[in-house]
Order: structure tokens, then sequence, then C-alpha cells
């Protein structure tokens, strides 16, 4: 990592691929106190032990503050070094909870574009898959695509990462 | 996009990552007429709704012919700059036609090898999620993989777009 | 293919990609004997036909030996360029066999690091679809994507092949 962390990330990635981990170590190279904004909702026991396992990653020096639906109005009040980790389960809550993702989006793009920065956004890329049979899912995919592409034309980098290597997608420039 | 489009150009990528857009701006960045040939076929609503986006998104600038299977023909006949959009509705409809694909297959990449271009060919990567367990979607998964290396190994330039962004995964020479 | 194979090369790629066919030209590019170290198991007609093909690829100069759960072993003996393909069958082969995923891939990792190679190894990227509705499907996802992040770390070089073009991910040191 011999660049400086620039205003605005986006880290996409699939399954394990070591996204977050990838994501944690951008905003750690930058003075703390470090925010971390988790979407995540711990439906089942599977859920309860991701979210454990990546709590426990993380040193003392992150505050947490837990946003599953609010991640527009977290992101426009913070300061300083910003992980929001992820896009993913935002949606999927938003999907749930039947609200306006056309709105949503927007709001989030919008407070993403003002955000001073540095923020890091952690995103699921699911779309290089076969269509998926169930509808739901491919509202899900589409959703999550039309997010990433506007976020990442506002982004400075966007890195997609392989076995737990960063892919460069956009260089971008530094802070 | 510094560098004019060379005579044959592959744009893979998933859904929604902004695959159709990009190769647009490859084909407008020569000098017209373009010819549009549409593989989609229009089965339910929710094609409908995709086939206008993508034809509300064209300058009047555009010819557009529907080929859902005669592409190799059609590539053949073409003069000036032609997109194809998409690969993978086209081997969908060779498989619901019960075609040859292998044929259809060397046909179009011989046209494609002979045309003069700029000619720019836009295919959905399916291949990289869990194995399906359908035997049909497996087996559609392996002719788009099939038929993607031999196009990629007769084209100048190929690009797989992530969040609207091109990686260049085979740099290629200019036109 | 400028530069000559490293010690470690981990390949990944999805399915009809490419992959395996890249891998045999970096270890045909050493000199011979070549091993190569075959996990799959020929549970229906799909898949001999799939072995079938890839046998019928390789010249007569490659030996194989088939080692469908005792990969880490065979790493360990082999001497000389030794091909892994695949690591995603061998994963299955040890889900099917109720194995020890955490204690197979510590001893993989471990027989790979020490290998004097040419050592190249073959996996599936399945993480970038759609979350699949299966909880088995899920588990084996996450252990391919522990895997492969495990033995990237340790390689030389790291390629993800699309369209059967390689995407340098770690570009490496050669041999």
């Amino acid at each position: 990592m011999p660049q400086p962390t620039p205003r605005m990330t986006l880290v996409l990635g699939g399954a394990r691929s070591g996204k977050s981990a990838y994501a944690e170590t951008l905003i750690e190279a930058c003075p703390g106190p470090w925010l971390y904004l988790a979407t995540a909702q711990a439906f089942d026991d599977e859920m309860v032990d991701r979210i454990a396992q990546h709590r426990a990653r993380r040193p003392e020096a992150w505050r947490t503050r837990n946003v599953p639906l609010a991640l527009p109005e977290a992101v426009a009040e913070a300061e300083g070094p910003v992980l929001v980790d992820c896009l993913t389960l935002w949606l999927t809550n938003l999907i749930l909870a039947e609200a306006d993702l056309e709105e949503a989006t927007a709001q989030l793009v919008a407070a993403c574009t003002r955000a001073p920065g540095p923020l890091v956004l952690v995103g699921n890329e699911v779309g290089l898959g076969i269509v998926p049979d169930n509808a739901l899912a491919r509202r899900f995919r589409d959703a999550a695509g039309r997010l990433h592409q506007r976020l990442a034309a506002e982004a400075d980098r966007v890195v997609l990462t392989v076995a737990g290597l960063p892919l460069i997608v956009k260089p971008g420039a530094s802070a």
C-alpha cells in the first residue's frame, strides 16, 4: 500500500475475497479514531458468527455504529476515517423494509460525494454468476449493480478484491 | 478513452456492470452511422422494460436490426461501426431453438474475424458463481465460456466491466 | 508468456474461462517431466466427459496421479513441475468425505509453501454470484474463498483467467 488512502474508495469483491480485511487496512493507514458503519443485522446464527468474526478482527480503536437503514444520514454526519461494511446488506435491509431504493441510493451517493473522507465503502460483487431464477434476487442484483456504478463514478479509487488481493479498477488520485 | 476503437473489441461484464453503455461509447467514438445488432427477444414485461431502457439511451443516429438468431449473417453483411448486444441472449435464443451451438459459434467467429470493423461485441460473464444445479444452466454457461474464449482470441481488445469501469484484459492494438 | 514460471502460481477463473489450458502452458514452459495431480472423481457422465477432454489436451509427457483427497501428501512428495487441477474438486471431495477442512487446508498450504516448484494450482472462482440458497453451497463457497486467500498470500503470482486470457492479480517474481 504505497499510496495514501484517497477521499473515497469503493472496494468490491466476491464472497470470502478478503474485501473487508483489505478495506480495514485502508482505514487503519489513516490517523484515527476510525468509525465503522455496520449494516449487518443478525437474523440467524450464521450471521451472528460472521458479525463476531468481523468484530474480533478490528482493534479497540474502532468505534462501531449500527445503521441497517440510516446509512446515508450516518455518512453525512461522520467525521474522520469511515468504513461502510457493507452496501450489500444495506440494500438487502432496504428491500426487506420495502423502502424506495431509488431515493435511498440517491441519498447515499449524495452523502458520499460530500463526505470529507477518507471514506471506504465495501460491497459484494454479485453479478457474475448465472441469472438467478428468483425475481427478488434479480431485483437485488440490479439494484446492487446500479448502486456500485453510481458510487464508482464518484469514487477516487475502485478496487476488486480477488483471493485477498486488490485488483485496481480505477487507479484514483490520493487525498 | 484515449485510444481509438480497434477493429474488434469484446466487452464482458456481469449484470448491471455498465457493459452496454461502455460498448456504446466505443462505437460512438467512431464516425457514424452506427448499427446496433440486437439479439433480445421480449418474452416478458421485465425484458420489454430492459429493451426500452437500452433503446432510450441510444441517440437517433443508431440504426437497429433485430437478429435473435441470424447474428453471424448480420455481422457478415454489416458495414461501418457495429455493436452486437448481446452474445448471451443470442446463445439463449439458439438453445431455445435447439440450434447447433458448435456450428453457430463457428459461423459467428468466422464472420467476426472477417468483419472490417469497428465491431464491438457485448457478453455477460456468467461463470464466476456457484455451479448451477440445473443441467441446462450448466450447458449454457459452458457454451458462453467457450464462445467468449474463441472471440477473445480473435479480438484486438478485451475488457471486463466492473461497476461501470473498464478493466483491460487484452490491451489490443488500435485500428 | 515472456516471464519464466515462478515457484508457485495460483490460477483462478470461472467456468470455461480457460484456466486449465492456461495453467498447462505455464508448466509446459518448464523442462519436464510434468506431473499432473488430478482431483476429479468421475461420479457421472458429465464428469467423465470433462476428465476425458482435459486428458486429451495433455501430451504424453505428462504423468498423472489421481489424488481426490491426499493432495497435500502428493504435493509434499512431488519433484519437478507440478500442476494441481483443481482445488475446487478437492474441496468438494473433502466436504463429501466429511473431512476436517481447516486441517486439510492448513496441510495443503504448508506443503505448497515448502514445495520446490514450479507448482501451479488451479481453482474455480465461485464467489461472484448471488448468495446461494443452499447452506452447503454457502459453506463450500466460504471454504474455497478462504483456501484461495491463504494460497494467494504464499503464491509468487496470482492470475484470474477471463475468456482464456490471464488478468494478473499478483505480478510475482520469477523463480
